[in-house]
């Protein structure tokens, strides 16, 4: 629950703008009236909703309180990174130097939460709202430290520096100090982005994820996209001459609507995660042809008209409109994804890009999707696909759409890096075969949770003797005792390298023993070959067995990670089987898709100047759906989707609109082809699938859902389809009709279309 | 041929180190003693032989007069740019201006010949050589104005500025004049990089095509990754907690040599393309974290030591060698495509990047090899996958070495940005069903080859009448004139969006003869749906008919392009049934390997302080023959390979090597773990297939091959494999052999790591 200020209500306080000047209790200089000192003033507001309010993601602004309150909790964010490693002493330095730093204002391009205060209008009123924050910023340094050391001059107490990290990135740092993001979430705040564009994307990821609280608005109000390769020039040429031909026959400002979407689930499902629009947002909303661009696009039509040139000079996204399903919705074959309107050329311009952009994304997240339901809720999936994906980019989208799709993590460092995506690993094969023998082991002791330093090789050999294992591979042993001095506290051993129930496994209990005696938990074991079944399994007999032995009781529960060439039916081959798997390693099949790899989106023209157009196909399945539409999905009593509903709601106001579906009422749904498939539902809820994410230049949502916010969604989506339309094998095909006035509109047309012929 | 200077022989010439002083025709003031007047200088030599020389990539230095020449054909092409839109005075201004503008010498780090001439110790000979090189520029600029506006002052000979830009650009450019790239050129020739790390590396990779003539050499020696996503981080988590575990156990700096290699060729053939090696070059040349980079690994191993974090801060590719097969070789499984040589820890973070980089890039290579030899020699190939390949990377990769491996262009128009792939494309449908009614056609007219004005439209519907074409659809009629009046000298048609034998082609002819009429040539059509054998073969019918019918000849050479979901298997299927296809455009399944979308590269350690290392597997397929390998390949009488053949050359000197086959004498070659498969060949010709491409830091190729070079390779190549190893189906497989005593080696160390187990 966000909690506002109640300096809302109260009208009484003199205002510059929307921006009101509270009282304070304070001894700094300033313009603030004094505040009664034994009750709650706007900063001691600010500190105590803080832990709150920043988990929050929307923050509605109630009233003129709410604006203070709102630029204090992003002033406290900014306060706790600078003073994340000080003692009380320097902290106090710190706040009060940043306190009167150079800092902007509203109306300042970099103001952090632009529109939210009214941007003054003279000097004298600017200068009013900089000496009243400057008077705020002051005292908030002095109480933020009174609060943060309360407890230990010496150092910041964890809590209030965790949340804000925890908030700032995404949940996943353990480690507070985190100096990295730190230094670069500084940067940002302080300097905007830097200058590398695969660098600045970055920062502005970081940047978005760190100002996610408020609405915040970038200076120029344009979002650019995260990849550098997407540019207006990553798209077929014949956009282009097509573009050049529209416009020398005066078409390329015709209004016009275009819809994307696809004819065919993938990996003979019947469902389909939408995932890519965050990035096609990003496109459309920066996009134009620089100086370099339309000198290339006149290398490739030498000859063509300067007027053209012209013309792609001045072209931006600011007559289109777009209309989409909100990015992790559960998709159906048909409906479109994406609706574009605005000016023929410029839609047209579009198309590739946005096919290239959602294709990938969604076939990935798909396929993560259906792996994750294969590996079950209570078992982990980690994507492990890097080495064999498309290319650098191909996995860095694979990392993330699979995330997206229900992955619970990445090998990718990179995508860690940019995404924040849960990063895993432990060792290779090679790291094991790289010792020989016990003469590989410069040192082999480790310091104890005691403080004593111990033989942790001879503590391993002990169990070993006292287990009976002799014949285990002794340089597997070394290069565990390697690694579990390292890594002491999550120590996960590769065990295939020799045997793995005769060495492996045996090798691992050794050193759990021995790190068990000196205070650490191992973690667990990862098995790369082999009938995982089975060997699972049996190692899971085995940890009980020694646990039971030695009385440990957590050796049952060890970890047990398999990554041998998996996908989703050799997952659903082991759960029939049965094995003790507790996390799935999915490489190859995960990133490459390569049940299908290939997601046929389409982009088509729907309307044209307001008129609906059809394009045929000698396969019905291919024949589009003409007019500009809008889809609803409708439920059932328990709360499954039914069918989704597409109707019409033509640009042209003297068409009349079809009646949107209410719950509760009867409403007739057609099969676009068949006329005998037709059903009547009485929905007991109803949505509407289509949002305007981008209004004539503008983006709606801004902030764009982060990729965790996108995640969740899609988990709960996938939550709501009745099962059987999720099932692997012979899948409920999920209904997709159309109003009968979409059905007479599509059906006239298509009879226009194709005159009767004679047949000689 | 390469023409070298005459300057070469004569040592009489005073010189400063390498420089020579040589004697000018000249009266601009200088250093050069005074030249016979009837004798040809360094300056009518340059001029003379620019023209030869420009088309050659490799300029052996055969004497100190190449040097001179050198530099002055290189600033030939700097002038050639400059003047290319000027007339003779101008061009006179800006080559005086240019002349003595700030020039680098020989020391200076932005010297392109960097290595070529002896950096001068001193002041006086930095001067000297300034003075010389000033003197050399002035008379240049002089006399090559002389020539290029030889016969018109107004502006300058086309075949001179022709030539340079074809050099420059790899050959593409119809259009002299290409500001865009000029633009780039010079500001790379006169500013070094730009900071925009995406556009850097296309300014890069320009700069690299433009200097590719002469031993360029990057200011510090370091090429850098042409990908902005490809950075050490690019990597899986273990690769760094196994450094972290090396560098704690001191096991980091040991020597070790990693293969990486595939076991299996792609798509059910017997042969690979290699490809990918230029990117990792690339990557190993730049490698090192920077501070961002480490600060975020300590983010990821938060309680690890500061030693391994200033460790990681030293971490270059310095300590490395690598040896590779050329890119765009054809390859077999188990041959170590790089053979990587260095410390373990560096060699270990290489692991995930360099498969990476290679994978996705030879299958993409070996699918694009495939089609083409579907395709035939004398078809055309283009790669039309953009929009379906795996995200933005994922295209430009695809797009890169699906040109590689044998596509003759590709319609990604950011491919030709950054590659100059040639670009290609017309029109989709939607453009077609964009117009629907002749009021649509706000201009009907056309300026023809007489310079008189047409209407275009009108002659269409004459012939159109003559033909008794009644019933084509009017609308695509329109779209058509549309698009032939934008494109008059290259109209080509996309003909099947309403009926293409009834209303497509007759629309295109209707057009192609009014364009006939008027002096233009129309080009063909594309054909996109529907059995393309007999479309494409009663289209050629009806080119014929009508080109008899009004007596025109090229009528029957219009090309067919098809594009309608086609791949290998297809393709082949076409052949088999006879068509008229000239063109194939292949999307999804080029670009994404439908047929199997991942290549299994992997990357083992085979020898570790000088001991080979084995890896052994219950799979025998996957058991690494260990020890540092070389290999070769064995040529039969007929010039085909016959056998790639592994021998051990070991680190270590006090191992003795594996005796070097040579041509004429008999050569034992073993399979690797079937001893009953043995063969006694004896070659025609021996070719040692691993190169050195990287030593201790060191680019060894720099320039490195350009893509356009590695494409030529790839394709002779294919041509000298036997075409039963290439077949589509049922190929034979390829020999791959070890020496005798790889085998021992290789048997001995097997048997040491597997002892006998007891069985109860």
């Amino acid at each position: 629950m966000v909690y506002h200020s109640n300096f809302n209500t109260d009208a009484g306080y003199r205002s510059i703008g929307n921006y009101p000047i509270l009282p304070l209790k304070t001894t700094h200089k300033g313009p603030a009236p004094k505040a009664d000192p034994n009750s709650q003033d706007i900063i001691d507001e600010a500190l105590e909703l803080f832990k709150a309010n920043i988990l929050f993601r929307n923050f509605e602004v109630q009233g003129n309180g709410d604006r203070v309150l709102i630029y204090l909790t992003l002033y406290i964010t900014k306060c706790l990174l600078k003073i994340a490693t000080c003692n009380k002493a320097d902290a106090e330095k710190q706040l009060f130097t940043m306190a009167q730093e150079q800092f902007t204002v509203p109306g300042d391009s970099a103001f952090p939460l632009g529109g939210m205060i009214t941007i003054p209008s003279t000097r004298d009123a600017t200068d009013g709202i900089r000496q009243s924050l400057t008077q705020l910023r002051l005292e908030l340094g002095v109480r933020l430290v009174q609060r943060v050391y309360a407890t230990d001059p010496a150092r910041p107490n964890k809590w209030w520096i965790r949340i804000n990290i925890l908030v700032l990135f995404g949940g996943y740092m353990s480690n507070p100090s985190t100096p990295l993001k730190r230094k670069k979430t500084e940067e940002i705040i302080k300097n905007g982005n830097g200058d590398h564009p695969v660098a600045t994307n970055a920062y502005r990821e970081l940047k978005r994820v760190n100002t996610v609280n408020y609405a915040y608005q970038e200076s120029n109000g344009h979002l650019k996209p995260l990849n550098g390769f997407v540019t207006p020039l990553l798209t077929d040429m014949y956009q282009i001459t097509m573009a050049y031909s529209l416009w020398k026959n005066q078409r390329h400002n015709i209004h016009t609507v275009f819809d994307l979407y696809f004819r065919k689930n993938p990996f003979r499902g019947e469902f389909t995660v939408f995932a890519g629009l965050e990035e096609v947002i990003r496109f459309v909303s920066d996009f134009h042809f620089n100086d370099d661009e339309v000198e290339h696009i006149r290398s490739l039509i030498p000859d063509c008209d300067q007027g053209f040139i012209d013309y792609l000079k001045t072209l931006t996204s600011k007559d289109v409109t777009i209309y989409a399903l909100k990015e992790g919705s559960v998709v159906f074959p048909r409906i479109p994804l994406i609706r574009i309107e605005g000016p023929l050329a410029v839609c047209q311009l579009f198309e590739t890009t946005l096919l290239n952009l959602v294709n990938f994304a969604s076939l990935v997240a798909t396929n993560a999707a259906r792996h994750k339901l294969a590996v079950g809720k209570d078992r982990v999936m980690l994507e492990f696909g890097l080495r064999r994906a498309q290319g650098p980019d191909g996995a860095m989208s694979a990392s993330r759409y699979s995330y997206l799709g229900g992955a619970d993590g990445t090998s990718n460092v990179l995508a860690h890096c940019f995404f924040s995506i849960p990063v895993k690993g432990t060792h290779a094969h090679s790291f094991v075969t790289s010792y020989n023998s016990v003469s590989d082991l410069v040192d082999k002791t480790l310091v104890g949770k005691d403080g004593k330093t111990y033989n942790l090789f001879d503590l391993a050999l002990k169990y070993r003797k006292e287990m009976g294992w002799t014949i285990t591979n002794e340089s597997e042993l070394v290069a565990f005792t390697a690694y579990a001095r390292t890594f002491p506290n999550g120590f996960l051993a590769l065990v295939d390298t020799y045997d793995t129930l005769n060495s492996g496994v045996p090798n691992y209990l050794c050193l759990a023993l021995a790190l068990n005696e000196i205070g650490y938990k191992a973690v667990g074991i990862r098995l790369d070959s082999g009938d995982l079944s089975y060997l699972s399994k049996e190692s899971r007999k085995m940890f009980k067995t020694v646990g039971e032995k030695y009385n440990i009781d957590y050796f049952n529960k060890f970890q047990i990670v398999a990554s041998n060439d998996l996908n989703e039916s050799t997952i659903h081959d082991l759960n029939r089987q049965g094995h003790e798997i507790d996390v799935f390693a999915i490489g190859t099949n995960l990133v490459t898709c390569q049940a299908q790899p290939a997601l046929g989106c389409v982009f088509k023209l729907v309307e044209i100047d307001g008129h609906p157009r059809i394009k045929l196909s000698q396969e019905t399945n291919k024949v589009t759906l003409p007019g500009r539409k809008t889809a609803y999905r409708l439920f059932g009593e328990a709360g499954h989707p039914l069918v989704d509903l597409l109707l019409l709601t033509p640009t042209n106001a003297s068409s009349s609109p079809d009646e949107i579906p209410k719950a509760g009422d009867k409403v007739l749904c057609l099969h676009p082809f068949e006329e005998q498939k037709r059903v009547i539902v009485t929905p007991k809820a109803v949505e509407e699938l289509h949002i305007k994410v981008f209004d004539k230049g503008q983006v709606m949502t801004n902030p764009l859902p982060s990729l965790e916010e996108v995640r969740a969604f899609c988990l709960s989506e996938i939550q709501r389809i009745r099962e059987d339309h999720l099932r692997a094998s012979n899948p409920t095909p999920y209904k997709v009709s159309i109003t009968k006035k979409l059905y007479d509109s599509l059906h006239s047309l298509w009879l226009e279309s194709v005159p009767i012929r004679e047949m000689k």
